[in-house]
């Protein structure tokens, strides 16, 4: 026995061994490996297609390890020069309303036109009940079976910013493994919505007919965001009412001003289920874009959102440092107390915060 | 001739002066005498409802003057107790809708049911052109000679986070002085109507009838902001056109989700021209604001809006003091060039910047 051999750790056989290895290290060590892969391998790989390294890189994006991250900026800004060729579309709408089963069927339709998809979420609230809208893969299961088409849940994060900018990232590497139309998926009852909406090239609404209690939950201001809207489940007994709701809606849109390129939000029925209406759909979103190219809103708004991000990402900073001071927690706290006893006005408060 | 007459600055009879008083330095010899004036005089005087002390209290509130500015912030302090009892309403619509004759017969009906009324305005781009929207109080000449009826121009100020604090403060001095109607006009067509939402207990909409055209320069969102649209001008040949407007708004805004408090924003039609359907107007506000009181929203809302403008005048100048570094604006250009160029990310472009 060589003295190599003679090392504590040497297993001895027959000898049952403690069990060691967590979860949590195994994908330490599966994300060092990962590290140790390098950039230039990733790069070479994600823009071959290869859906294993997209996977891995996209891990390193979520990671909030600081050498994951430093890995992951390294890729990205690799993989930049071949991204921003898709066509990003978000599409919303309150629980209940199909978004799973459109989804599916709209990505269906594309992949049979001979695109690749790739489906992604921003939900924050996800990192809470541990559910993502995304994680029960099985609601989509033939898109999930369909190699043109992958299907990534919500990153978990608490903050919005922080989803967003993970997802945003991940569009960046599934545009450079060749993914031609992203799907983002929200559900359209919190903030996150805006934050869709600031990263799509087209955004689309998902309603049910008989406009009543569907609306309950659904944010004031969507529907002005909204590119267009589609009415779903219009089968069956619902039919008949999708298309008064249609010409309902159609009434209302065009009570408003259009959007800044002058597009009229179009109102579209759908089922998903049937797979009726989704061609429209796709033929809408087509027009749309070539006629954004074709005048150079396309590109325009894209740097818009760009700007929008870097100053968004900048402006959450500054008030995360600031806020999350204590002394100015406390203070805070006791100048918005005197706020509801009229005893200061916001601006003398803001001063005396701003004076910390 | 005793030694003091002797002085170098006495005039000689018959003897020419020079022009030596300025309008600028007229101005400060009159702001500096508003100033020695004690701070309980000013307030003892508004709370008698004086108005030439509540204008010369809204001149320092007015004043960039920090030492005016510090007599300005313990008059409001010392005003705030007595302050809160008005209701403020909001009023926004584009320029030819006829603001200012609404807001004169709405106005002087206020007036005639016994109520003080002072009529404010934010608009931020009043500073450019010089001509503030309410700078012209020849349109509204019957309020301005109505003693229960106080109207003060925008001020001027090229920021609006800066005139709307400026109009926040003066609504405090038009309360204590007795006001308990407060009006808020604005242009709806930029920053400002989001600005004046954020002060007000309730937001109208004006609109005119025949839905094309005058829609062009109206923001959108502005509609989900409104808690009633007016259609004005419903007069003449046009009040069968209003008549329709209004029945196409009424099903558009059915097709919204309720706002907060669970109230579905009404429409009315109105000739102010005529004083035609003002009173209506006058009653649905009563009904509102009665209601919101009674279910304690009225108290929450203001509860929550005095908070939006703590926050938000500490974000700004957070915003300031970073983006007014000639480092960071430097830096800030090069990087949303790399932007469009596609060479960086929103996110590491903004890392970079934070780290300076």
């Amino acid at each position: 026995m060589s003295k190599k051999n003679k090392s504590a750790l040497t297993e001895k056989d027959g000898v049952s061994q403690p069990e060691t290895t967590s979860k949590t290290s195994a994908k330490k060590i599966q994300l060092k490996r990962r590290k140790q892969t390098p950039t230039s391998e990733y790069v070479t790989q994600i823009l071959k297609g290869n859906i294993t390294f997209l996977s891995k890189a996209i891990t390193l994006v979520e990671s909030t390890n600081a050498k994951h991250q430093k890995k992951a900026n390294e890729i990205l800004e690799a993989c930049l020069p071949y991204a921003n060729k898709s066509v990003r579309i978000g599409i919303t709408g309150v629980p209940g309303v199909g978004k799973s089963t459109f989804i599916e069927s709209f990505g269906k339709h594309l992949t049979s036109l001979g695109k690749k998809v790739a489906v992604l979420a921003v939900d924050p609230s996800s990192s809470v009940n541990k559910g993502s809208i995304l994680g029960d893969k099985t609601r989509m299961e033939q898109l999930v079976t369909d190699e043109n088409a992958f299907i990534r849940p919500s990153p978990s994060g608490t903050s919005l910013g922080g989803v967003a900018q993970k997802t945003r990232e991940t569009i960046i590497l599934c545009e450079a493994a060749g993914f031609d139309t992203i799907i983002i998926e929200t559900v359209g009852v919190g903030q996150s919505e805006t934050a869709v909406h600031s990263m799509v090239d087209f955004f689309l609404l998902l309603k049910l007919a008989g406009a009543g209690d569907e609306l309950q939950g659904i944010k004031r201001g969507i529907i002005e965001m909204a590119d267009a809207i589609v009415i779903n489940k219009a089968d069956g007994d619902n039919a008949k009412n999708a298309k008064i709701a249609k010409v309902e809606f159609n009434r209302a849109l065009h009570l408003y001003p259009p959007k800044e390129n002058g597009w009229v939000p179009k109102v579209l029925v759908a089922s998903a289920l049937q797979h009726k209406g989704i061609d429209n759909i796709f033929s809408m979103i087509d027009t749309y874009i070539t006629d954004a190219k074709k005048s150079g809103f396309f590109n325009e708004k894209r740097n818009q959102q760009n700007k929008y991000w870097l100053l968004e990402t900048i402006n959450q900073q500054l008030k995360d440092n600031f806020y999350n001071n204590p002394d100015i927690k406390n203070l805070l706290d006791s100048e918005i107390k005197k706020l509801k006893e009229s005893k200061t006005t916001p601006f003398n408060a803001a001063k005396r915060l701003l004076g910390k």
